[in-house]
Order: structure tokens, then sequence, then C-alpha cells
């Protein structure tokens, strides 16, 4: 049978500051990726999030950005192998902290915002990364753009590695996702995008704007926690893969991928 | 046989800034507080510290502070005691994170500065502090002034708790520090500061400023690593201590503490 | 005739948080307190609030708090009269940057929160605050709580001061505000907030929770912009007031107070 | 007659850190480029910066940085140009009011590290940058890498530019900086260090790696003021120019500039 994982990012707030009615979005994610604190989330505000997901059953990884809370972590930083090594090490590290209050551990770490998209193209960061997941626990789960430097790094160092797809973006031919930056980055049209989704998980396959077929791995996909519509959205993408007979469960239940 | 804990506080170095030579004093002490990165540290310098520390046999522990990088974590904040929890709870995790890394555990928890003098006199902080040490893992040996709030809470909780005493610092009739706003602050003479380590440990007794007895405890005496005179100071006083029959050890050797 | 300020604070976002509507309060204050940056605002969220301040014709102070973002600036610290002056002055000339590049200069400074309390009690720190901001420019005119320590520095050290008053808060026979730990602390009924401010106006005086006259000066009301129940009431209060001959004119306009 | 400013970064230490004994580099230098709080300096740290460099009557500019504390300012980042022009207006700003509690202005402004680097090879960010200087005050004097992005913006938009060259750095054929990963990026030799700059200063050529001769112009060097021999060769740099009939003084004295 099919399966796939949703995952959404989480305990985006800070101080005084809220960006997304957590609640919600966790009613129908299976895996979220909780802020560490460099671009977004402070102590108290991880420990309630943590709080919220264990509550919902969801399964937790962490998400470390990046040390840039104005920019929010999506602002590229030429940093090291080294600083990328220790400041996941960290992040990972407090995010566990907490975690190990409840009795509980992470599922996975996804590294967030520009982290993530360096490590998808930059191989020296990406095994970085990896290495940093590897020798805080080598059952850690690394989630990555599918097929991309972040995932080969992870097979690599030996890490359960979850490649990521996204239902909202349009992909190019050569597997890379469509720069935000062009017209069809975004796909608008949710029945396109869940199927996009039903034809990467069933085929390993998507269609690229250059009307090719490109070969991927879908293992999770990266859901949306803000607005009416991201919530909206993902209770029909959910409703419908079951539909399809995709089951939608954790990653960490997966016999094949652990 | 009579024995004792020399700690010093490490890793108090920030991105291109350093305080201390941290190779020459890590020679003397048994155990080392290393700063998490609220109060001073960050991802890599406590990755260096944690790996110098080992190098020397030297017990790792964490120093959690106040979130202030300028005023290095000796500012008081009035902070609730969740929020003293949750700042606790990730600054261990962080440094528990970069340890794991090295296939190794956490010693102790001293918390920093303004938090370690808050948390000696205000009960609630103190209690919240001892519950996040033990939710994290109840085998940590809590580090906190002795008889003080923070010692009475660690050991409410069930903490394993060593009671700090200070070789160059005098006491009142009531056990409190001489505050250093007093001129008679400081002992800054090396045998009158042995002394009153060696008259710890031997007679659980410091003679106070009023020249009355005051009953403490003393399981681990706290070290400075800064400048020439300290890291003379550091290497006479274990010499001292160990001609005096005085086994200079690291607190997890010790069986009645644990 | 009868005149009051209308102030509101303002540009307390930061990277991609935003707590507040602003265009809606900006319809109906006189005075904008923009955050500095240090409890709350960033470089760009600075100029885009100062640019809408300046199209609704508000004038602009600065809002300068204490360097604690996660708290937004409400824990007390315990800075030093040296280091408050530091901070104020910092954060004032950044705003006045920002403004410089409007061709457009700072009307008032008000301290947030903490510093704003704080400031209200200790003697040597409201001194030092008012210096910073004499020494920056005589000609600022200081907003603290009317008839506080704050008032006084300002007066003594011959800033122009306005004496801050709260619709909301009830006072006690002292002139202090009731803290916000007693359940009388806050007024819910619009209209008994409205009389406070039309007796404090006219009169000079609040009826404390004693039941006792309390003497006070009122040049400035202290609203909020959160909540479309602020809004209502903001704009409740402009009507009233004028209804009642008691011109809303920015204390910039005020010949009285410089 | 011919004649070069000496300029050197200062205010470069953040809380209880400091990088470099400030006093000793003042006696030979004619303008000191203080930071601002974003990638080194704190409040009290540029006040007393300030306080210094006025008593030795060094001319002030500001140091304006990427906000990255840990990495110094010295990592690149994907910011916009809109970021660019807010960071840098706020910096210069915050700077400005500490001049004015003094009763002094800002000479110049010179990026540091990352900034600087990115502006001298990047015309939008260059441009952002210059037209923040000119929109707080079109008579401050822009610094930047002698025939770069950022002198040619700084021309541009109508701004007095000071075109900076290097003692202790070689030069390619295109007129840039040989890259510090390249064995021959630095100079060590004292003699051709000054020499370099004395052909400078003269003939405004440097001889490149290639052999070839590279036309720039050389208002201001940059020298440091960390370490013993920085010293040393600030000190003998400024005798050797003044035998050599090259007046040093601050670029502000200079007619033709400004």
């Amino acid at each position: 049978m099919y399966k796939i994982d949703l995952n959404c990012d989480l305990g985006e707030s800070f101080g005084p500051y809220q960006l997304v009615n957590q609640e919600e979005i966790l009613k129908y994610v299976t895996s979220a990726n909780v802020a560490c604190g460099f671009h977004s989330g402070d102590p108290s505000v991880i420990r309630e999030t943590v709080q919220l997901a264990l509550k919902h059953g969801v399964k937790i990884g962490a998400h470390p950005g990046l040390p840039d809370l104005v920019g929010f972590g999506r602002r590229e930083m030429k940093i090291s192998p080294q600083e990328a090594y220790d400041m996941v090490v960290y992040q990972i590290g407090a995010l566990q902290g907490v975690l190990s209050t409840f009795n509980e551990k992470l599922q996975h770490v996804k590294p967030h915002g520009a982290l993530y998209n360096m490590a998808a193209k930059d191989k020296a960061l990406a095994e970085a990364i990896a290495k940093a997941i590897y020798d805080i626990s080598p059952s850690l789960i690394l989630f990555g753009l599918s097929e991309s430097e972040l995932t080969k790094a992870g097979e690599k160092v030996g890490l359960p590695t979850a490649h990521e797809v996204f239902a909202d973006r349009t992909y190019q031919a050569d597997g890379s996702l469509t720069s935000r930056l062009q017209k069809d980055a975004l796909i608008t049209d949710t029945n396109l995008s869940i199927n996009q989704v039903i034809k990467m998980v069933k085929e390993s396959k998507a269609l690229s704007q250059q009307n090719t077929e490109v070969n991927l791995r879908a293992h999770t996909v990266c859901l949306h926690g803000d607005g009416a519509h991201a919530i909206m959205f993902a209770r029909k993408i959910k409703e419908t893969l079951e539909q399809k007979n995709i089951a939608v469960s954790s990653v960490q239940n997966w016999k094949d991928l652990i």
C-alpha cells in the first residue's frame, strides 16, 4: 500500500508574536518541524509547541535555522560547514532537551529556509548537516528536498532519510523547484496540487514545467499552517489521499525507511 | 578521607571574543561549567570548549544564564519561574546535544551569575530551576550556593546536590556571602583563602565577618580562570588541599552525593 | 480652552511578525511612540512605521526599551543609570536617523514598559534617562507617568515634560497606578474611562480607589492599538473629548509646554 | 602637496569583551570607524569609544555592519537593497545620537566587513547604501574600496567620497584586492607596504600581482589596531609618509573632497 507523511513548520512564534493558529493544522499533519530559537521560537514557545504537538499525537522534529531572527532564517548566509554543523547540533540538542522533559524523543530533523535551500545544492554544507544529525543520534530521520545534495548526504552518512516533496510548487526538468522569481513557481489550483502529490507518491515522478517526467521520491509532503486556505488545503489533501488508498502516517512508523 | 571538587566557569567566549586562556585552568579543576549561549558562548565556542575539557578529563556541566549577552547574565531580570524553567531546559539541552556528539553526558548544572544569585534567595525560582534539571535527567548534579534556596530546592526534588563554597569571598553570620558592595567582601590573601576552604571542608564551618561560626557544606569550590593570579591560585589551592589529605576529585565520583 | 494629546505605541512589529493594524489607530491619536529595536522593531519596521505616521500627520516620538526582545521589554532588568543613559541615547539616535531621511524631527521620547515603570519610581534611573534625552536635544518632550520620578527628572533637567495619564487604569491614593495584580486595576467600562480622563484634564484630579482625590496633570493619554475594542475606544474618546470642548492636539503645538 | 587620511576600525568590543587597546592606535590615525552594534559594539562601548576618539582629536565615522554578532559581520548575507538601506540608516542614526550628546557630528561612513565587500561589487546594494547616507546627510563622507561600485555609487548620488586603499593587501590587474584565499594576498614586509601606499598617493597607481599598473585613488588608508605589530606599523607609516612630504590629515579638512 502507498503511504505518505504530511509535515508542517511549527513553533514559529517569538516572545509576544505569533504567526499561526497551531491547533488547526495539527489535526491534519503527521510530523511537525519545530523552530529551535535561531530563526524563530524561544524557550517558552518551544515548550508550548511541543506540548501541543504531543497532545495531537503528531511526531516532532527539529527545524534548525540560520541565526537570523529579523530575516526569519530566509536570507542566505555564507557559513562554513563547521559553523553549520555546530548550529545544527546546538538547536537539535535544545529541542531534544525540551522533549526529554516530556519523556519523548525527536523523530526527525528538517533544516529551515535558507539553510534547507543551501543544503539542497551545496554538498559540503549538506554533509556537515547530515553528520551533525548522525553524531547526535543515528536514528534521527533527515528530511530534505527530494533527490538533493541533502538527501544524498543523509543516505551517505547512514541516516534514515525522508525525501520531501511540495504540493504547491512546480518542478523543473532537472528536478529542482521552479524559482519563486518565476511566474509559474506556484500551483494555486487545489486539484492540480493534490494530483501532483498522488503522482509523486504512486509513480515517484512529477511532470516538469518542460513537460518531461522527473524522477523523485515522495516520503513526506510539506504543508503550511498559516491562513484559512492553508488549513482547508491540509484537510482536503489528507482526505483525498486516504480516499485514494494512500495511508497518511508519520515516517517513524515505516519499516522500510528506518 | 575528606574530598572536594574544584569548578570553574568555561566557554565564556563569543564570536571573535575570548575572555580566558582555558587550557591553563583546565589543569587544576575537576568540573567545568560551560556557558550555553544565553549570557555567553555560541555553538562553535561551546563545541571547542567541550572538546578541550574532555581532552583534560574534566567533567562538564551546563552553566545556563539569563538571556543577556551585553550584560553577561549579571543583571537581574524579573523572570517568572516558568520562564526560568524553560530557559534552563533549553540551555541544558543544547549543551547535552554537543556532548552527545562526543558520546558524553553532562555531570552537573550550575546556574550563572544573576540567575544563580536570584535562585539562592527566591524559593519559587529555585524550585523551577531544580525541576527543569530533574525533568531533563534526575541524575544530573545541581551546583548551588551552599545552604541556599537553590540547594534546598535540589534536595527537595530529589536531585544529587553539590553545595558550593567560595575561597575568595567572606561570609556573613547568616551564611550569605558578604555583598560585593562591602569593603570586606573579598579575601585577597591566598593563605587565608585556602585556610577558609580547608575549614569548610573539614569542619563544615566558616568564620563569618561577625566572628561567629557559620554552618555550611562544602562539596565544590568555585575557582576563576581569568588572569595569571587566578591560575596561580588554582594551582596553589589544589596542591595545598592534596597535601592536607583532602582529595581533589570530581563530584561524579562520589558515592555519597549520588 | 482645555486640550489633550492622545498617544499610542507603534512599530511593535519584528521581522515577519506584526501585533497591530497600525493604520486604524493612527486615525485617532496625535502622538506615536515608535519602538526602536530593543524591545521590538527592526530597521525596516521602523522606517515603515515612520512613513505611516507621517502620512497620517501624527507626531513621532522615540519609545526606547530594555534590550529584551523575547520579554518585549516588560521584564525589569537591574541596569545602572549609565547603562540606561547609553541605551536611551542609542535608541533615540537610531529613530532620529530614520526621521532625518524624511527631513523630520522627533517630537518626544517615552520610555517603554519596564523601563517606564522603573523610571517612575527610581530617581537615579529617571535622571539618567532625562539627561540622555536632554543631551541629545533639549527641545525633545519627555513623556512620563504623571507626577512620577520621571516627570520630576524631566522638569529638573529642563526638558519640556508631558504628564501622562491612563484612561483604563485606576489610581491609588498616593497617585500611583493600581497594580495589575489587583482585581480593580482596570477600568473596563468605556464611559467611566472617558469620564476619568475628562476629570483629569479639567480638574487635574483623579478619584482614587480609596475615594480620595489625587492631584495629577494630564497632558497626554495613553491609548492602545491592538484589537477592535481598542480602536473603537480610541474613536469614542476622541469624539467625546471634542464634544466636551477639550481640544485633541499634539503636545508639540502647545505653547505652555514648550 | 600630497595628503592622506589614516583610518582604523574602533569600538569592536561587546559587553565584557574587548578586542583592541584603542588608546594606542588613536595616536596615529586621523579617522576612526566606530562599530554601531550590529556586528560589534553596544550602547556603552560606543559612548566610551566616541569619548576616547574625541579626546585624541580623531574624526569619527559610522561603521555599519550586517546584523551578525557571532560572525562579526564577516559572513555574507543575502539582504535586499532596501534592507541594506534601512540597517545603514539605523546604525548611522544611533552613532550620530551618541555624538550629539558630545555636540559633535559624524565625519564619514564606512560599511564593515561583508557589507563593505558586497557593496564593492554589487551595484544595487552600493546605491542603496550611498542613498541611505545621503538621505541622512549629504555632507557625510563615504569611505569605500577605491574605484569600486561603492565609490561609484557615492559619487553618483552626490556624496563626498573617499577612495580607500590598503597597505597590507596586494592588488589584481583589474583593481580588485587579491582574495585572502590566495597565498600572495598579504604584504607582510613593512617597507613594501609603505612603498605601495606612497606610490598610490603620489601616482594614483598600484603595481598588480600581474606586474601591470592599476589606476586607483588613495584618499584614506585602512590600518589595524590589534596587536603590537599593527601599532608599530601605524606609527612607522605615519612617520614615513610625513618624511616623504605626504600630509597625514583627516579627509574632513580637505577642500577638494568636500
